[in-house]
């Protein structure tokens, strides 16, 4: 397949913004998810999740948009999820204290910049669900916290502006309210699987609302795995269609398989955030879900947690015969495990073709774990006392509550 | 337990050489595994495995140094995994010709020395196994090959040597004998289980013939899981005992499951090297395997393929109450789960707590998968026509053979 | 429990019918399916699975029946399953000429009626589906089938009737309606799941034609695990219930785990029939399936393929408090696991206990099996060459035909 | 493979002896194990395991024994397993004092020697370990224990003897010197795995001791899986070659798959003995086992705890071209599945095929479960208190105890 395709610069066509090349009908890589990457690289903190690396270590932040890029990623999204002021003073958190929402926000434009100039790549703001709205604050108290963060956006003078993991439409069309305020194309994904958002709006209604408030481009991101998105996004289509209203298609997944998932997600299985590790997908994995997102017509197609470069690229590589290029990258990567006809080993060298890898089952060398987990399912939403946020941090006693919960529900 | 034990700078000790600290009792800990981190990254080619990133990307090899010194690693460990001529030039490989081996390994210890200066970091230089040893050269041919990477090390005096990645406990010795010259310490440790080298040799006999040619420190790194890691190295233990010589002991395992491997570890799995995932282990793995190592009283406690960053810190974080401190990257992790208390959904919070972590068995995600699988069980061994080394890149009709053998041996 | 609760001799009510038992909201617990009892006991060969044991081998089913009555089974069904003359001589089976329809189905009568007056059961004669309807018979052809079998449970006299493992409702009620001409109660279940019967008619509407026809009682046998059976009754039940049309509930479902079938349930797996073993339901999987069934409202709680005399019995200890008393068998049964208390090793002792039984997760000692499978999904349906049936024996040019389409449909 | 082996009468040479049989080369088929079967169909009680059904429900045990013998079951083995009289009042068991000894063992042996007559059958009178033994009494003691069942097989005048399911070598030869006495031939098996007896006597030295104690059949019955046992009986084999012993071999396991057990076999994984279900083997292991234990000289091959007929069947089916014909319950079955060919569906009928089998992986159906179980191991062992038994019933204090002890241990 990939014979005649070869790595080639990334600079063909930086000139062209989202929507031109969307609407050429031109393939956009999106790059992978930057906190659990982070994280795994010690820049990050899981629990609070808050970008303050852009300012406390630029160059991790930097190399990680330079291998996505490297990847084949067209958009270098900014590294400011959760980047709100009111996450950046949640439950104790220092950031909004000791160095502000503003200078996170402005160190994330630059680094993003820098490193979309290297190549033929734009640069995404990005803002995320808040705090506030899970504390049921008013519309406009919502609002006014994105528009914080669009300034920035607006001064540092992004390509386009992203809304994303939004468990709730109402407060997603709220944030593609506020950016449409730019003038820039907006694109909006929700974190939501085939039951549909929090209160239970299906996906093709959801599409159809956040299409309606301005998102040139609507999907889902996060919190269920390639394949789930893939589903998710064809009942968005399939509202869309049926309500007759235009817009381009995107998914960027987990990167960890949850077929045990309820309706929010990954964060009610056990084993997250920190036992995660048997449910990451394979490149192979990746190259069924390109090819499942392309051929139902999605082509903003990226990631979000648990994706490193190599998954990335795998996007890259499998839609490589309909881009008439492989990324830089695949320098280092034989196509479908090619590479190994330079091992040592003979057996090891058996392996260096398609069918092998198509066709493996891989096993998780963990004997005396289940292959499926019953998720929390607390019955908690919008609104219940146990999810209004606070500036404080979490007291032991509330922890102590909550432990005990925890164990009452097994 | 680590309520009062806080992160420090690196800096606390810089002075002291590897066996002034071992002969202390003070614990050393060893980055992880280069090769794999930096192919999930995009720099390093799987099937070859050669570091020429050092040349080509060496900001990429200069973070993942760094990732690992703010994770708590004590040593850099120069980035010359198979840098020997024979193996840059092995199968079509163009480093040898195009770069050189010589400024692959001047270049990897640049990078090392550069990034161990920013903490309390030591550099060590290594070699591992060749293509020459199991294509049958004679020992002198071998040794030369390991004198020229030598030969960059003095120039560019480490702090200290490592034979690692030894199938044979003949060519381990080898090594040992000719990094000796140097006049500086030597760690050697092979990839062997405990049913011994790939000649049958006890992991206890090779301990012995390890130290008797001149290692201060021995042990196992690679091809097998942590916990398999820790039980052949009781044997060497057990072996040095008996034989009444003395040396210390050292691990750098793999992050992987593999309770389904044979003598020659993972290589011999089905998802090596493509479909390791659901294997990874967890950040809680570590902890175990860390304080085995040390109950078992190894000091030199490091990682190798598929360690990533907080897998290190899980070894620093375990052994934070012996050592007194903390790695600078627990700045963004709460030991067992503590910054969960800082998440906004209140059942996550709830998993803030050692007993959670410590007694999950996480689930895969994959039920058709199963946990274990039939190693690879060729029966080549050095010797055999299919396990020389060629400088010409394997030809289609050379893996034609290969891929047939492959079938049949299902 | 059920330390008050003993067991007690088979006779309290014998002298009162199904729909009196059933009207006084009495519960009436099934027997199991004896084809695959039998064909583990070597009686019944799997394949055609007819039941012409009750002629060869009557002391074999004789003494099945007299388990199940020990059990705690209110109802001896008469082993006449497939017990067509249709069936008798599909595929080159050989009843049909050497013993005939009449005798297979005159002697289970005899064996059921035998047995039941042995205790406080009915007697129940049972017609199933036929290769007649699949084979795109007529409507009165097909019924002429069913008359056959129901002119000998009238001449012996069977307390009441089922028409039972119909996967298309069309042909259950054409069964119900030929069974209604005698004037006893009639019974009916359909093997289909929560998506309902081959032509996609949902459960709630298979529930109402069935009670219109004449059932007066419907639900579910075979195909499917106990929960996911329970799950299809809710189901009928809602739609019996909007419908405002009045029928007791049924279960009967399989005692294997199927939480991967599709559409037409276990004979898709590819562990039907010879590899289903790891699926096989424990004791304390039925204690929860008929409490649930009970909480639903079903009062007819059974078994089909897969129950053995202990999983019949599991029913009976589950619902002893609210039926007043154990089945015989409880004799030999300390419930949840309390006979243990009389073990030689302690650690066994340690286990005579509820919770330690509902708490675990049996492994299956198969490291290489997945936990679940795909399906075959043929998508042939009744009309398709393919499911035509005929008195001559299969062809090996016919099986070569179908072996290729396996290979080619993995 | 068995187109021209057809099921003969069983009576072809039942005028031979085991050692004329096995001294001619000619295979021996076991039976199965009664007392889970019987538990199953609700005829023994689970804890004390006691073979009191010989009398009370002598038809239920006359059926399983016909099952046995229409499988091709070449011994009727007593029923008689536990029937020494101080198990028979162990911890509360009521034969003793309501029925005794005597009688279960005389009922026994009719039985199994009235339908051994009906076949080409041998009766063998089995003894196995005593509570006695494990409660440190003598050797005096334990011998007149296993006299009192010798006196009653005597009598009988069953054709041979077997000593069964010892865990301890040293008792296993005790009852061996006592079953000689009888001058009948005498075969012996232990339930232990390649670790050897409960004192860490290896498998090897243990056959040795057995042979010159007196048998003249050798091997291990119970507590592990197919392929386990032949692994032990390789161990015994080479034993008894390195010590120049002459003997036959004997395999009698488990019908479940026990990777994860330590030395003391299943009793000691958490599924013992109400969720072992997902653990029992298909009738294609099997064939494996079977084949496996003929080629390594085992010619005694029969089955125990979990071998259902079927199972039993699987033996003659596959060593059918060995013996020259098959049992007669394989007309109700087609070897490898060929009876499939007369199935309704047509991808049913696509499994009638022995590749389809031997290569299938069965799927549990229980992606909540893992594979394999941690087996209790609380290092109790012979004269430990918690290890010595009693006439009264196990107390609710002395259980509160046992309770205590299991939580600790997890």
């Amino acid at each position: 397949m990939s014979t005649n395709i070869r790595p080639i610069p990334n600079s063909h066509n930086c000139s062209q913004g989202l929507l031109e090349r969307l609407d050429a009908g031109e393939i956009v890589i999106g790059d992978g998810g930057f906190v659990f990457a982070l994280e795994k690289r010690g820049f990050v903190k899981a629990g609070p999740w808050t970008p303050e690396a852009a300012v406390e270590h630029p160059e991790a932040v930097r190399q990680l948009h330079r291998e996505f890029l490297r990847a084949g990623a067209n958009v270098m999204q900014t590294f400011t999820f959760y980047a709100s002021d009111d996450k950046l003073e949640n439950r104790g958190n220092y950031v909004a204290a000791k160095i502000s929402g503003q200078k996170v926000n402005e160190a994330a434009c630059d680094i993003a910049r820098e490193v979309a100039n290297e190549g033929d790549a734009l640069v995404a703001g990005g803002v995320s669900q808040t705090p506030s709205y899970l504390s049921c604050k008013s519309e406009s108290d919502v609002k006014s916290i994105f528009r914080k963060q669009l300034d920035v956006f607006v001064k540092k003078n992004v390509d386009f502006l992203i809304a994303e993991y939004f468990e709730h439409v109402e407060e997603a069309v709220w944030a593609v309210e506020v950016l449409k305020e730019a003038g820039k194309p907006v694109a909006a994904t929700l974190c939501i699987g085939p039951e549909g958002d929090m209160n239970g709006v299906p996906p093709g209604q959801c599409a159809v609302r956040l299409a309606k408030a301005g998102a040139s481009v609507v999907g889902v991101n996060c919190h269920f795995d390639p394949m789930t998105c893939v589903a998710t996004v064809k009942l968005m289509k399939e509202g869309l269609t049926a309500a007759n209203v235009k817009a381009h298609l995107m998914t960027q997944p987990l990167a960890y398989h949850t077929p045990d998932c309820g309706k929010q997600g990954f964060i009610d299985l056990p084993e997250f955030p920190f036992a995660l590790e048997p449910r990451i997908v394979t490149r192979w994995d990746i190259h069924k879900y390109a090819r499942a997102a392309y051929n139902l017509g999605v082509r903003y197609i990226g990631g979000c947690c648990g994706f490193e470069p190599y998954h990335t690229r795998a996007i890259a590589e499998e839609l490589a015969p309909e881009r008439g290029f492989l990324p830089q990258g695949s320098e280092k990567h034989g196509s479908w495990g090619g590479g190994l006809d330079m091992h040592t080993k003979p057996w090891v060298r058996a392996r260096a073709r398609r069918d092998f890898w198509e066709n493996l089952h891989p096993a998780s060398g963990r004997p005396y774990c289940p292959s499926m987990s019953k998720p929390d399912a607390w019955g908690v939403s919008k609104g219940d006392t146990e999810l209004m946020q606070q500036k404080e941090a979490t007291t032991e006693e509330q922890l102590k509550v909550l432990f005990g919960k925890s164990f009452k529900s097994k």
